[in-house]
């Protein structure tokens, strides 16, 4: 049989048509958020199960509630199999006027910097990312004439509108979805030089509450001094969420959190992120979380609590002397092993009542979250992977946390049973969710070359 | 000439037809402080121009930076001249989804207690109020053929967003508006059964500030944990300004505070205002604000901060996971005698710039206020309007403090050199600055008749 080198030719070779499927992967608008586009979301899922079919799978397009999902599996009886998730769907393109091409026509140019990329509306996310990967396979199977490992692709069309369909969708077909491993290409590389594995990802609780004193809005200088201003009450429950050094007071909220290892703390704190580097793009310098952890530990491995919106009483031109009957608060919390979403919510809760004056009620919104995700550091496919990663750029890949969740992932290893291995190649400035995504080709290219080269060593 | 009696027939035979006056009136949505409506505005000064021209008055409508002024006179060479006081705009109507009825559409209803009331946006403040002594005017003029004395009237439209306009205006047309006691009809009954004349007003001190953080939204995976979050920054601010007892933390925000005399205090708690009668309708029962004060005090003559309004980041449905950019709050101070202004404007900068964490900048908008005001209790002018409620309402007048303000009496009092009588007929369930703003039938009718009374009585 070929060797791996023989397959990284061919990949080579066959980047111009590579990209020219790939552009034809990003024409399809594919905005799964917006009903208007559904029609373009099946285009996709037919796409890309067409795609997978022409690779020799076994692919087909399976409904859900919302956009389809769609599935290709090979059964070749290989010693081990792989589950590779991504998705093909989109975030909107809005506002569409600052784009510097129209983000469904997919534009390749070379930058002032030497650079070659593609823009387009998904051009990295995720479209990008998985072409990669079933560029890949093409290679390998072409080459080879069958794949390492057996596959199984799992690609779903609401990643960008929350994933709502997948859950059910997952435990209905948990069978047929079993894998050895889960492969995951919707992460980041370190720097341009600089690959990673991603083996950390926060969890999240949603929820949002909102405090209630008089049962209408009030006249302040008439009842001012004497009646309950839920605003107020808000700003003090909200206010006591975090202490002078920025540590979380919810009782409880820190019980399970699982400290990272030391060695990952000291490799982390190697990289050297500084708070100038990291939130001067964004305009601020001060690492704002717990005092007593670096940057890298607070945005990666620490929980957190963010108000992500307040609202009450009267946000217009001007003034309006009222003290207002509610005022609400939307928050999310990040949360890290062994946090567990329930139980947050619920000391959330007793820590909102305990704040709450006579007079005032509360309601809370549906409290909804996933759990973090940890990829055991001592896993034998993860030091497959590096050596993989490393052999195809030349540089150690580095083992970040992310600060996002994919509840996915989570689910992958509760319900499926099996670890995740984020490996992506997108890059800071790829813009994803914002006017001109791209795509840098050399991420495109050595990410392909470097799937060929993990999934040869999974085999 | 026809004596008192037969005007207040007239003003009974009349009703009907004052009630289409009012609810003409009622019809323009006249809210001042959107710019939106600025044509509304000034469409409510016209009818009300015409509404004094009808009534033999000289009417003009009088320009100014903002909506204008409305001025009305008679000139009969009449003993005395009273200057009457009130306002044409309105508050907002959000939120409009809570009214019953069209807030624009007025709409008269009995209710299951038998009582008959007008609904509407200024069916009390002012519009309902300022037409009980224009419909007084019409009776008097039309049943004795001219008024007991000369009357000014003057009636602008920035009451409810702090009267910009007015006090350059008051200096520049002093001579024009002096008169030897002024008429406010803005202010409240002490129950359905017992008028009342205010004679304690609180200043206030509008300002609203915006707290920003980094240059955009961020992602609150990614940032979270790092980046500050203003409305955090926000919460902590607010929830400092108060202590645990009620009291306002702000540095030197009581030093000028001055002290009710013991006597005014010992009448005030003499009606016996207890917190379940004055909130119980609102839904509240506890008396919220300083700990050691009656809440009689609490609401008359002790200074108060409250938030009227307060926004940031996301407000939709579902979640959003960001760190917002900014995040504002819109804010009143109600004062008391011997506050300035001004200085608690600067103390309260001081107060927010000193809570700033680094990487936070905060932008202030206009800080505009006035200072509270106090009728001399033994004015003879006061005497007589006393008596001439006791004889419409068979019961004893009280004499109040109000927690609201109106700058104006203080500038009448200062530009001017006159006293005011505050005179209302409002009551504590017409939710006025709310939804569903109603005036009953009886104060719109009595308080029509209470006038007749007290203008004869003031010649």
């Amino acid at each position: 049989m070929a060797g791996v080198d023989e397959v990284l030719n061919a990949v080579d070779a066959g980047l111009d048509a590579s990209l020219a499927r790939l552009s034809d992967f990003l024409r399809i608008p594919s905005i799964s958020t917006d009903p208007a586009y559904a029609a373009a979301c099946r285009q996709a899922a037919d796409f890309a199960a067409e795609a997978l079919t022409g690779l020799g799978l076994a692919a087909t397009v399976r409904e859900t509630a919302g956009h389809p999902v769609v599935i290709g599996r090979t059964d070749t009886g290989a010693a081990r199999r792989v589950l590779f998730y991504g998705h093909y769907d989109v975030q909107p393109v809005d506002p569409l006027d600052l784009w510097d091409s129209p983000p469904f026509e997919p534009r390749i140019a070379t930058g002032t910097d030497g650079k070659t990329r593609i823009y387009a509306r998904g051009a990295c996310d995720d479209k990008g990312q998985v072409s990669t990967f079933l560029e890949a396979l093409r290679a390998l199977k072409t080459v080879q004439g069958k794949l390492p490992v057996d596959v199984t692709v799992l690609l779903e069309g609401e990643e960008e509108c929350g994933s709502p369909s997948l859950p059910a969708f997952l435990a209905a077909n948990a069978e047929e979805l079993k894998a050895d491993v889960a492969l995951v290409c919707d992460t980041g590389m370190w720097d341009p030089q600089t690959p990673a594995i991603t083996t950390s990802l926060r969890g999240i609780l949603h929820t949002e509450f909102t405090i209630t004193g008089a049962d209408r809005d009030l006249h302040s200088g008439l009842f001012g001094g004497a009646a309950r201003n839920p605003i107020h009450v808000l700003a003090r429950i909200l206010a006591a969420v975090h202490d002078d050094t920025g540590h979380i007071t919810i009782p409880g909220f820190y019980d399970d959190v699982a400290e990272m290892p030391q060695a990952v703390r000291d490799a982390w704190n190697a990289l050297g992120l500084t708070p100038e580097a990291f939130l001067g793009p964004v305009g601020l310098s001060v690492a704002a979380g717990e005092s007593d952890r670096s940057l890298i530990e607070q945005i990666q491995s620490r929980p957190t609590f963010e108000v992500n919106g307040i609202y009450g009483g009267y946000q217009g031109q001007g003034s309006k002397t009222i003290i207002p009957s509610t005022a609400t608060a939307k928050v999310t919390m990040r949360l890290v092993a062994n946090q567990d979403p329930a139980k947050i919510a619920a000391a959330f809760k007793d820590f909102v009542q305990a704040r709450l004056p006579a007079d005032c009620k509360v309601t809370f919104g549906k409290s909804e979250g996933s759990r973090a995700v940890l990829v055991p550091p001592d896993s034998p496919d993860l030091a497959k992977a590096r050596t993989a990663l490393q052999a195809e750029w030349g540089t150690t890949p580095v083992a970040i946390g992310s600060g996002g969740s994919i509840p996915i992932v989570g689910q992958f290893k509760n319900v499926l049973g099996m670890d995740t291995l984020l490996i992506g190649f997108g890059l800071d400035d790829d813009r994803v969710h914002s006017p001109n995504e791209k795509y840098d080709l050399t991420c495109f290219h050595k990410g392909t070359r470097s799937w060929v080269r993990v999934l040869s060593a999974l085999a």
